[in-house]
């Protein structure tokens, strides 16, 4: 109950980072996600997310891999799930989708496993079709309109991902995410508190 | 392993809150703090302490018991530990000294149970015998200071608490906490975060 669950972590060198072809937005702007929220909510409820948190360390620090969307703002692998779809099963397709190379006959993807979802670390709730979510449902709100959930993925020591052209990955270490919600935001600024009841075992 | 752990949460009122003699602060102020635990470090070695987050609800939103000092800080319950003492044992022992009423042949103690300490939810470390604790090991620290874990406390449906005269123990709600670094400071202020992974079951 209140142990401290131990993970591995394996150095940024032990993978190995391809592209692929860009995947666009799947909304041209704010209003048009948050729009969509809306529609997708009349139909078929609240909509689920999921996303996965992957560490990896330099020099015994634990940073996390995060996308780069033109040059500007920062998302964690994931998406939302279908209705009815299982978070996990959702989460590794929606990762597969975002990072696993293409499989083509010349490929080689031997080195490539499957994904290894871990502990959930958070869960946020938009209570409106707004902008704001929180760690909580606020106080009177009963229909929130999305949850989304954030999952630790256990990283195999050697993996192959590939990243869309329009996105960079970006390993960011927890000092660089600490206190610093004016650029990455309340959600990505969180991971370090998130992570901190992890005994982390840094491999060479 | 990605599950949501459930936590049943009883109303406020459940609670009986009485006084006890006052627990004054063991140093005078944050100077002489930091030269007692420089003194200790010199002698036993990095400090160890626990504290304990104790959540009720108030019409079904959490709200975490928190220690009000002189009508001015914050804290929860909790300290730090001797040398080589257990860290749940002496959370026990802590939350017992702080908030278990004193016994004496008048006092009717049957609805006070035992603690269940559980889930750890962050680990903090002071790198340096200075002020600022953060939710790792910053880089190149080999040899911190202090390290504090907070636990999740399972409050049984009653219980009688006993709160020494200097202090106060408010019932603090999460969307109070969040966001709000500024009044609670960096570890209070992460409570949101770190209990969103919890499936909290609101009794009545
Ligand atoms: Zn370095
Ligand atoms: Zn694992
Ligand atoms: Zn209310
Ligand atoms: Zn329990």
């Amino acid at each position: 109950m209140s142990n401290n669950p131990t993970v591995t972590l394996y150095p940024l060198i032990n993978y190995t980072f391809g592209t692929k072809d860009a995947q666009p937005e799947e909304d041209p702007s704010v209003a048009a996600r948050l729009a969509r929220l809306q529609n997708d909510y009349a139909v078929t409820g609240m909509r689920r997310t999921v996303e996965g948190v992957l560490v990896v360390h330099e020099h015994n620090h634990p940073h996390v891999l995060m996308l780069q969307i033109a040059n500007s703002f920062f998302k964690l692998p994931g998406d939302y799930l279908k209705p009815g779809e299982d978070e996990i099963e959702g989460l590794k397709a929606r990762l597969d989708e975002r990072l696993t190379p293409v499989v083509t006959g010349y490929n080689n993807t031997s080195t490539n496993q499957d994904w290894e979802i871990g502990e959930c670390l958070s869960v946020w709730w938009r209570p409106n079709f707004e902008t704001f979510m929180y760690p909580y449902t606020p106080a009177h709100v009963t229909k929130p309109k999305e949850q989304k959930k954030i999952f630790l993925v256990h990283l195999p020591e050697k993996k192959i991902l590939s990243v869309p052209k329009n996105m960079k990955l970006l390993a960011v270490p927890l000092f660089e995410l600490y206190d610093n919600a004016q650029r990455y935001g309340p959600q990505l600024s969180a991971i370090p508190h998130l992570l901190s009841r992890f005994n982390f075992i840094y491999e060479k």
